[in-house]
């Protein structure tokens, strides 16, 4: 019995974007997905109701600050993450590899793995690929992430030299290879967690055809491209998706991680990338800044003082629609409507500090996206990706680009089919 | 036409408890009420669905703060309080008057009125009867209160001896009268809006004896109690209410405000009274406290670093029992039910800075009070209050004290019935 099983129900003629359902043992998502973060078991301000209200059909949780609080070992005593977070539906867990080597104070790299200091107590915390598997284990996530090594993007202020960097992306991704295998060693729930191999290799095509070639020699139910979105530009990480992309099997699930952007995704689906996921409509959400079609808003700017309009005319979300929203009520007011909630309103909230706007531009926000996620799906299945830029500007000037010089056109890559595999 | 109309449904024979539902133009509400409280427009961190989801029927909103930020002309100009923060309900505003007095630096108060500096810019602010009762007349709640004169509670550690703290009282309610005919001449929508007068007096029954002859001579649709748990104990609070409220006309609704625990909540039902508010089921929701029917427990504490169990057994609030609330969600995963939120996961919320825990616990706290107040209304009908103290030990001491010596029977007070007066 497989983890997971990944249909492909449409494609695009004039791309390699196609419409999938990836089905996991808590359920089943449609793809194009975008998976809102929830880094230590909660997607932040969004009660997991909440989160299901936005459209969203899996989350992401992550490993990293997990393990350093409360502990997998705590999370699986007490039911696994699902249970913990409560949150029924399917979860996917990254492997804390780019936090320890980005975030942490990692004290020690070597072949084995990272120790770096906890954040929490400021204890020494070992990962090493057996380790990172292990507490995936025990979270017990749909999908887990193998441990893999993530070089800091270069620091153009820094004292690396061109040869230095090429030379630490080169072991990152021998380290990668290595430390992948080890992880498919390691995972002790194959029939209930879907491992993914991680493509690294910066913005050298070279090394991400090598690292491509090394992760799916290991033949995973799915393939993530990482090391992208780490300070390089849009343009390099098409670059880097477009190319890597078409290298992953083409009836495995692709999930371009950290990404992004309305324009970053659009480009990658139409590479023929499957699954996202990113901070931005939360961050964002939190710092008043709301996710329009039109371009971002930042809504304690004064001259939304009196702006009795929503966030975005026509979205469904509970702060532009609450009407759209039933109103759960045991014993208590039923059925009561309203209208949209006004920008003067959000805008109050902010000035005032009151948890509501962070909440409600969160709510917003990850909404947007889902919607974008659901005309990206139709755009697909319709091949019209005109309209889709007609309907959102934001994604208009990639579209332009990517369909007009017909570039991504899709082509076969080669890769196993893998329905031959039982 | 009246602005409101109150029932009396059911009586207690053994205390002066009832049993009402109060009408206004935003719909009606059951009495005994709680009322949690939106001080700037938003209840904290509750979107207005989860509000009436915790079976809330009505909140208050403070005419100070919103005065201040972001001013009743904008929340006029957006359409009223309602409209503004998304709650189609019943609204209660207060005067302004206990926090002009109590919060800010006031640095001028006279007959007229009462200058006071701005938190949010340090300019000069003056309320007085008539800028209250337009400023509550903008906003558009159901309920609007009298501009009242609230000394501060005797500091013992001040200067003041007893008969500067009883002159300052007796001043006290001499103004309130006062001021009390300058709201109800300044009142623009007594069609709209009922106005209630409060009655002050402190702890010294002779002043509130005068201070509700004052008021009630007004003959307004409804009276509270002000000037009540401002410091003094519960067994003062109660002796205060017990006095004031069988002062007070049997025909309208009665208000205690700012109160309470929930033994205060219960003393003062017993003697009568009908709506309730009080920031401490947020307040200490934020703060990680929940309130249980065996005590408050606080959730920070690491005895609960592993415990499974719900916040409260029984409890059927979106932490404890999320099952209970449809899930809405337009185009996504719905109808998914998921098991409580252990009292481990919301500690870790805590630990982790989540904004979801002070969320969780709020709500908890919430559906707690109107779970407290449901239960008293039963208990009002069948007159069983050693049920209610089986069921609630937290109130169980002030049954017994209260029922036990039969002090509370009901007995008529004389006031005028309000039917012949149309």
């Amino acid at each position: 019995m497989e983890a997971m099983t990944f249909d492909i129900l449409a494609r695009s003629a004039r791309s390699s974007a196609r419409v999938g359902r990836l089905t996991t043992p808590h359920g089943s998502l449609g793809t194009p997905a975008f998976m809102p973060v929830g880094t230590r078991g909660s997607v932040k301000g969004l009660l997991p109701s909440l989160i299901a209200a936005t459209g969203s059909q899996i989350v992401l949780a992550n490993t990293y600050h997990l393990l350093l609080r409360p502990g997998s070992d705590l999370v699986s005593a007490l039911g696994g993450l699902h249970r913990f977070m409560g949150w029924p539906g399917p979860i996917l867990t990254d492997s804390g590899g780019y936090q320890a080597f980005s975030m942490a104070d990692a004290n020690q790299i070597d072949e084995d793995g990272v120790t770096f200091r906890s954040e929490v107590d400021g204890s020494n915390v070992r990962l090493t690929p057996e380790i990172a598997t292990q507490v995936q284990n025990r979270l017990g996530a749909d999908i887990i992430m193998a441990f893999d090594d993530c070089p800091p993007a270069r620091d153009p202020e820094g004292g690396q030299d061109d040869g230095e960097y090429a030379r630490r992306l080169r072991l990152a991704i021998e380290r990668t290879r290595r430390w992948a295998r080890r992880c498919v060693d390691a995972h002790e729930r194959p029939a209930e967690q879907a491992l993914f191999g991680i493509v690294q290799g910066g913005t050298d095509l070279v090394l991400r055809e090598q690292s491509a070639r090394d992760v799916c020699g290991l033949d995973l139910p799915g393939y993530a491209i990482g090391g992208v979105a780490v300070g390089e530009g849009p343009e390099q990480i098409q670059r880097v998706v477009v190319h890597t992309a078409a290298l992953l099997p083409e009836d495995r699930p692709r999930y371009l991680m950290g990404v992004g952007y309305e324009a970053d995704i659009v480009g990658a689906v139409l590479a023929g990338v499957d699954m996202f996921d990113c901070v931005l409509p939360t961050r964002n959400g939190r710092n008043a800044t709301a996710f329009t079609a039109a371009g971002q808003i930042r809504l304690r700017n004064s001259r939304f003082r009196d702006d009795a309009g929503p966030i975005e005319a026509g979205c469904d979300c509970h702060a532009c629609d609450p009407a759209a929203h039933a109103w759960a009520t045991p014993g208590g007011v039923g059925g009561l409507g309203g209208g949209a909630l006004s920008r003067a309103y959000i805008r109050h909230l902010f000035m005032a500090r009151e948890m509501l706007g962070p909440i409600l531009v969160s709510l917003h926000n990850v909404r947007y996206f889902q919607r974008l996620m659901l005309d990206i799906a139709r755009t697909i299945r319709e091949d019209d990706w005109l309209g889709l830029a007609r309907r959102w500007p934001v994604v208009a000037d990639v579209v332009r680009r990517r369909i007009g010089s017909g570039s991504d056109r899709h082509q076969p890559t080669g890769a196993s089919d893998r329905s031959g595999q039982g």
